[in-house]
């Protein structure tokens, strides 16, 4: 009987222990706001909103956990894209880092260029010169190596403008809505026209999105036995290019379901927030506007890079949100308390 | 005061019974054998062991809840694949569905076979018959038709030897290794050679396996705008042939993870298994061979649909479990209580 009375005191304490923490729990939820660096305004009014009718029992609106799909943009939308994408801006760094084996690149363009310091006239032969760029720096090796190459170039590489390390120059105010969205039984997708290999190994960490989770453009890969063991080579050739007409493509191959929320900040975007929120249904879609040229940068209609202008008149005429990032942003980036 | 002595009970009800509750499901956990339709012997054993040590916290072996990825097979791994892969009869059985539409099908191979109900005769064009019979009957639709037309087949169709409904020809003994796996947090995916959008429309019902976690093979996709609404056209051409090498390419392009466990029955999924337990790190590999001509069917190295071979002296040399359907598995399909 001792033994018993002692359990029952111990269990009684778990018990009310368990109690207490759910009460304190409960408390933090009513009073902190999970959106806190969003300033009040229609744009964070229209996602509590949104999250609220998903998520409310015995409603027409309310959405089963399962189908609480939520596919973002990268590049412009969850980080910054200016003055190129990271991608590019990596892949330049790889042909500086390659050219020892490379003494053929000295003559021949993009390349010679780049490696004088002139991005600029490396660009100007466009996709096929970009083509020709990446195909340099991301084939060839398996896609073990490639991970290992992207994180440290990641850990060392700083933002030419900034001086951050990239992967510190996302968004905080989208790192809060990830989470609220995750906190309110979402599954987050980032659906990128950047590389799928090249975002993989860090999106965890950064965004709290695991790879299985991170749709990108590929290139082909190539299974092989070498010395016993298995590997993938990455093959000089695009194997699927993710953006506009191709994001519901993936979309559909990668997830099968039809998202309810989509996140974007261009044209290239438009395709995925069509497919998300012209259907019968609850839906929410989201276009970040950068409107901000002194804390991040001001583009549009005319950017070259991340172009919101077909976007911006589609989401006025279906009532999608926008996001001005100057007026709705209480910060851009995480607090830099280093 | 009298409210919240009340309240004190009620909760003290709750709390009482939510103990009570966590006790019994423990006290079920600990008695249930969650493999209750595998005979003990080596394949069970190994299983278990693998289990326990993967999740076993503290040792070298322990693996983290996000990594503990596990890849099935399909067609003869999960379900029956005889006397043909169930996705040739639903073809077949929408050749003939689809006829009426098409008059030139009468004079026109390997349609005019199928039609005479000559199975045999039409399939004799090899792998390029069976690629016209998937295109007729695959393509030219959007992924929203299709998904019906496979639910609307399955509600009906009967295997032609049991006469049973299709998904009901799954194998219990792997309906309690999925859950099993998955109470012991692993995420189950299928990779499977066949196709993609078959599958997804009833893998969550059937296996507990959503259509985010289905990979397989599939035919190009168009997105579109058609009367204001985004679909996507199904197109005649082939995107994707999940088989053999495919398998490792698409677990790296869907999953971005080495699975630690993979799950197959023939040596199309030789790959599969080599890329998941051909690394460092603890793994587990497992063939289903199907020895069973009387409750199932009996096949192997001469088989034409799943030719085990090849996998079979792979297995023996790495140490891979290889389960006897006629000595491991007590029961075949779940229990039919019609």
């Amino acid at each position: 009987m001792e033994v018993s009375s002692k359990m029952k005191r111990t269990l009684l304490t778990v018990l009310t222990l368990g109690f207490i923490l759910g009460f304190l729990d409960l408390a933090i939820a009513q009073t902190a706001d999970p959106l806190s660096s969003w300033n009040d305004g229609e744009a964070k009014q229209s996602i509590i909103e949104f999250v609220s009718k998903a998520t409310k029992q015995g409603t027409s609106d309310f959405v089963p956990v399962e189908e609480r799909i939520a596919t973002f943009d990268n590049d412009g939308t969850l980080w910054t894209e200016q003055p190129a994408y990271f991608q590019l801006l990596f892949a330049i760094d790889r042909v500086k880092a390659l050219a020892p084996q490379h003494p053929e690149w000295k003559e021949k363009e993009p390349f010679a260029s780049l490696l004088k310091g002139d991005t600029k006239a490396a660009l100007a032969g466009g996709e096929h010169a970009v083509l020709e760029i990446v195909m340099a720096t991301h084939a060839g090796n398996t896609t073990a190596e490639f991970r290992e190459i992207v994180q440290d170039w990641l850990a060392t590489a700083k933002h030419p403008v900034t001086k951050r390390p990239y992967t510190e120059m996302v968004y905080q105010p989208m790192l809060e809505l990830l989470s609220y969205l995750r906190a309110n039984g979402f599954k987050t997708f980032i659906v990128s026209g950047g590389g799928i290999e090249f975002m993989r190994p860090w999106t965890k960490k950064v965004y709290g999105i695991p790879p299985e989770q991170v749709i990108g453009s590929s290139i082909r890969t190539k299974y092989e036995m070498r010395d016993g063991k298995p590997i993938l080579v990455r093959l000089p050739e695009l194997d699927f290019f993710d953006d506009k007409e191709g994001k519901p493509v993936a979309i559909n191959q990668y997830i099968g379901r039809r998202p309810i929320a989509a996140f974007g900040n261009s044209d290239g975007d438009l395709q995925m927030l069509q497919w998300t929120c012209l259907e019968e249904g609850i839906s929410f879609c989201l276009y970040v506007h950068h409107t901000d040229a002194e804390r991040e940068w001001a583009y549009d209609r005319k950017s070259g890079i991340g172009r919101l202008d077909k976007g911006l008149d589609e989401a006025k005429k279906n009532g999608w949100t926008v996001v001005d990032m100057k007026q709705d942003w209480k910060v851009i980036y995480p607090v830099d308390d280093r």
